[in-house]
């Protein structure tokens, strides 16, 4: 065989095919509207930019600690305390290229051939397939649309094997923007102390929260959770920088440490003039990312007031990251068929759901500005009236 | 268990104890000369740096596709090209977080529990931690110091069996310096055809190269090596970056594409400022390398004559790459205690040479400037003079 096991049925990324399609029509002279960004449409701020340049200037481009520079896991240490209510020392702090990458490494440091790992569905869909190079078994719990997606501690007992070792959290969540409270925490967190279950809180879209809403870090509860949780965050969404690649989390020494061994010998430290622009990004006041939320609150709302007047759409209102998961059963078509026709007949492209475990679904996302949100849904708003009424 | 198995045997890197007591002793005010370095001593050229600051004021700061630009591939597509007369479509080419991070991912796409991979002794430390966290088994071949430490054709086929599934190469070699001929590679890459053995060419070295000689790839020497081997190459070692993280491969399309799913689910792309970075380093005459070339020439030279002269050290002359692989058996330590005492005593840091599993080695970076290497030789000489003699 000439790939291995664990390569063989990697799903490709599912918005690849629509993104395609969009960038094959744009370059027929069509004009798109795309609601598929997965990153923020703002420019990396320029106080941020001013740090990258000046480490560039002053040479600040070779190896640095593989796991990240003492200044950095410094800042992040602080913002854990200041903003998370969280302690931790900087040998239990790993920074590497991406929140993506953090999540592979733990998986890869945690996960044993037939191990489970329980992951709610609607799902960001890098999840599954790190649990299937790690040689895990996903055990899905479908999220209820009454219960805004999100899963509950009853649910999870449910699933929970002697296999069981790790629960991936989201919130703000990819794809559905919901939110966990602190109640629903407090109950998951009881229930995976009980059972020694590990916990995976990705808590990338954090600072894009909405109507006053307030994050919580499940690591923060308790003494006992704290111990078995990894708080994953970075600095893409928060600051639009995506392309520069830098994300950390912070967890359990033993597992750091295991990390850190693993980061030595795949990958090394990440960028180093990135890691200067981090450390910018988290050492300066939020009041950048407190505009750009704000932004991306008004957004929401008028798309949400445009998708409540047609009635074979429905969804769940997003309290956090920047994406409308919308329900479109009622259109009788499934998830890639919807895309695919909306692209080719009406210039509109959006993200299909069958790719975060949920074909009835389509994402849209708010990361473009209020006039392409409006022409674009006036162009979905016509395009779906003209389809057959569902038998 | 807390830890998955693939990561709890894992070796933290050997360079790091003497790193950080040498980072002791700096801190106490002490004189310390380093012979440590694993990176080139110069700065990063300007032209490059122009294009990365030129990248982040544009904006260029956001998701590219995740193994690299177009017209990043489009560069390395042409690089390999003219260089190493070698022909790739984009498809076969994957760019990632520096070339560890090509390394990782070819090995995790290919090698199953239990697979064997073949490695040359001495070997670049993370070689053989790469093969563990795939499940896989590293079969060493002890290179003769006679043969410059190279491994022949013959020593391989005794050392395949029926889970042979890959052959590591590295010309030229860290830590020694050897660069295989063409009639070496030729041999090998006969063998690995009729044995049906993937094989891995680890060429970030490739530039700098001494004395006239040329590199060459195994890739390029006939059609049916071509279908077996990854060429691995990137920028750290050539236009002294390090710490930007580009790192690139070719090779059969199957793979690459299954690289691509697993980059897709990891880390994404490398960062983009840095991939404008590379695009400039790879597009631009080689003049600045071959300078930088001709002073590692000079210090190579130098390090040799003052080797020379001290009786109980020996070495095989580098024709590549930064590093005097040296032969301390003579003075009857082992290299870690070798390393720690000289460093302790004489104020001196070399890298022991148990990482690269020969442990009456030390490895000798020739990336310092010529005062400081003339003023280490000094220390080292006068050191081991007073060592007491064998018995």
């Amino acid at each position: 065989m000439l790939l291995s096991k664990r390569v063989q049925d990697l799903s490709p990324s599912s918005t690849l095919q629509i993104t395609a399609l969009a960038n094959k029509l744009r370059l027929e002279g069509l004009d798109v509207v795309s609601f598929g960004a997965g990153e923020p449409d703002f420019d990396t701020p320029d106080f941020i930019k001013a740090s990258a340049i000046e480490a560039i200037r002053s040479g600040f481009t070779k190896y640095t600690p593989s796991t990240g520079t003492p200044e950095l896991k410094k800042a992040i240490q602080e913002k854990f305390k200041k903003e998370n209510n969280l302690q931790y020392s900087p040998e239990q702090i790993i920074v590497s290229s991406g929140a993506k990458h953090c999540l592979f490494n733990i998986i890869l440091a945690l996960i044993d051939e037939g191990d489970e790992v329980i992951i709610g569905l609607p799902y960001w869909v890098s999840y599954p397939e790190m649990v299937k190079l790690a040689g895990g078994v996903s055990r899905f719990i479908q999220g209820r649309k009454e219960n805004s997606f999100k899963i509950t501690v009853k649910e999870i007992k449910e699933a929970l094997r002697p296999e069981t070792k790790l629960l991936i959290l989201n919130s703000p969540s990819n794809p559905t923007g919901a939110v966990y409270d602190r109640q629903e925490l407090e109950d998951i967190a009881d229930l995976c102390v009980a059972r020694n279950i590990y916990v995976i809180s990705d808590e990338i879209y954090e600072k894009l929260i909405y109507d006053g809403l307030k994050h919580i870090s499940i690591a923060s509860l308790n003494s006992e959770i704290y111990k078995r949780a990894f708080t994953v965050n970075g600095v893409s969404k928060a600051y639009s920088m995506t392309g520069w690649r830098i994300g950390y989390f912070a967890g359990p020494l033993e597992v750091a440490q295991a990390v850190k061994n693993l980061q030595d010998h795949s990958t090394s430290n990440p960028c180093s003039i990135s890691q200067k622009a981090a450390l910018s990004a988290l050492t300066y006041p939020d009041e950048w990312t407190k505009k750009m939320r704000d932004e991306f609150q008004l957004r929401r709302d008028y798309l949400i007031s445009r998708i409540d007047k047609i009635p074979s759409l429905s969804y769940v209102r997003p309290a956090g990251a920047f994406y409308l998961f919308c329900d479109i059963s009622k259109t009788g078509l499934k998830s890639q068929d919807f895309s695919t026709r909306l692209l080719n007949e009406a210039q509109v492209a959006v993200i299909p759901g069958d790719g975060f475990g949920c074909d009835e679904y389509i994402r849209l996302s708010f990361a473009l500005n209020l006039d392409a949100i409006k022409k674009g849904i006036d162009k979905l708003e016509q395009w779906i009236k003209q389809l057959p009424k569902k038998s």
